[in-house]
């Protein structure tokens, strides 16, 4: 791919930058359904609250989104961001584990706006399995490979308890999977060819705990 | 407070490294609980897939956390790193928007496990009002500000649509809540002390998008 005379396959890059594409992905979505054309980095850096300057660099790692004038085309610097992300290109994934995070992410439409197709449920509690979740059944674990092979599913979004999920990460390894989406509250070793992304929450809420104590000791010394 | 003879005062902690330590803390917690004593840095890296001197260099923000003859106390370590999290002390949570996603939080028990403890839930919609979630009943919008003050409440989860979340937000920043973990799929504006943790899960999902896409690509390439 050829992105303003700079192909990505030169560069290297960052995940740092890479987690902030999609912010600006949210940003400029909005933009675009206000009807606003155009954008310049300074208008976008005082929306966001991140420096204009950071904003150009990460744009430069992909050419640059050819700004010229008053700025960047919204509508242009969106979907070239959407095509980066991989979400020009629809999605299938599956969730395993229907307990109640599972069937809240079944339940979220929003993923299907992005091209993430919600095709199947699996749960190992037969008091959960041919349980409906947004039209899609529950299905017993032992059904798992086959389900994955018939129905070309690229993710496998994972909301069982950790001790389950080293198991599970196990079977799918040896699927055409190509990435989970981890909930689980345990780090997963998988080949490199399936691609992980964690949401640990206990994570986040203890990162809130400490911002939490270092707001109120600053407070006490000040 | 002082660890290791370095006051924490003095330094400026950045939120990458602060980002880390729930990861350490939950692997400390875990050779805790298989009754290991001793990990010198060494073995932490292997078991973490990150340096020893990744590893040294984090702790040593905090003064070193005492490294002597073979490696670290285990259970010091946990307790002083969950006491830098700030969760050696309670802190008790509300979850606005009584949804699926508000209602897996709600159940979720591990967060109690970390001295996060659930206390009220609430909701706009007639439906969902005066269920109960574990324990906690689901109430109106307009006992929002009443129950936080009454109650001492830290944390506001905010577990709604965009659109309500900005005002929402507002509401907050005229209590004492001293926290909102968002995720809602917006960036806040609250007073400074207010912290806030995002987790923007259709983020977290492009993210793997493009780690999809990244690796096909260069699996074409070779």
């Amino acid at each position: 791919m050829i992105l303003g005379g700079i192909s990505l396959e030169e560069r290297e890059i960052s995940q740092a930058v890479i987690g902030r594409l999609p912010r600006y992905f949210r940003y400029l979505g909005e933009l675009r359904d206000e009807g606003v054309e155009r954008v310049s980095s300074q208008e976008l850096s005082e929306l966001m609250k991140v420096t204009a300057s950071q904003i150009r660099q990460d744009f430069n790692n992909f050419g640059g989104f050819g700004q010229q004038g008053y700025g960047y085309n919204v509508e242009y610097l969106y979907n070239e961001i959407g095509r980066i992300l991989g979400i020009d290109r629809q999605h299938k994934f599956i969730i395993i584990g229907a307990g109640n995070l599972g069937r809240a992410l079944g339940n979220y439409m929003n993923f299907e706006r992005r091209g993430f197709i919600f095709c199947g449920m699996f749960d190992q509690d037969p008091e959960l399995i041919g349980r409906d979740v947004r039209g899609v059944h529950v299905r017993p674990m032992e059904e798992l490979e086959s389900f994955i092979e018939k129905n070309n599913i690229d993710i496998a979004v994972l909301t069982i308890p950790k001790a389950g999920a080293v198991s599970v990460a196990k079977r799918l390894a040896k699927t055409h999977i190509r990435a989970i989406w981890n909930f689980a509250h345990v780090d997963l070793n998988v080949p490199e060819w399936i691609q992980v992304e964690n949401v640990h929450l206990s994570d986040s809420l203890m990162k809130l705990s400490y911002n939490i104590k270092r707001y109120a000791e600053e407070q006490e010394r000040s």
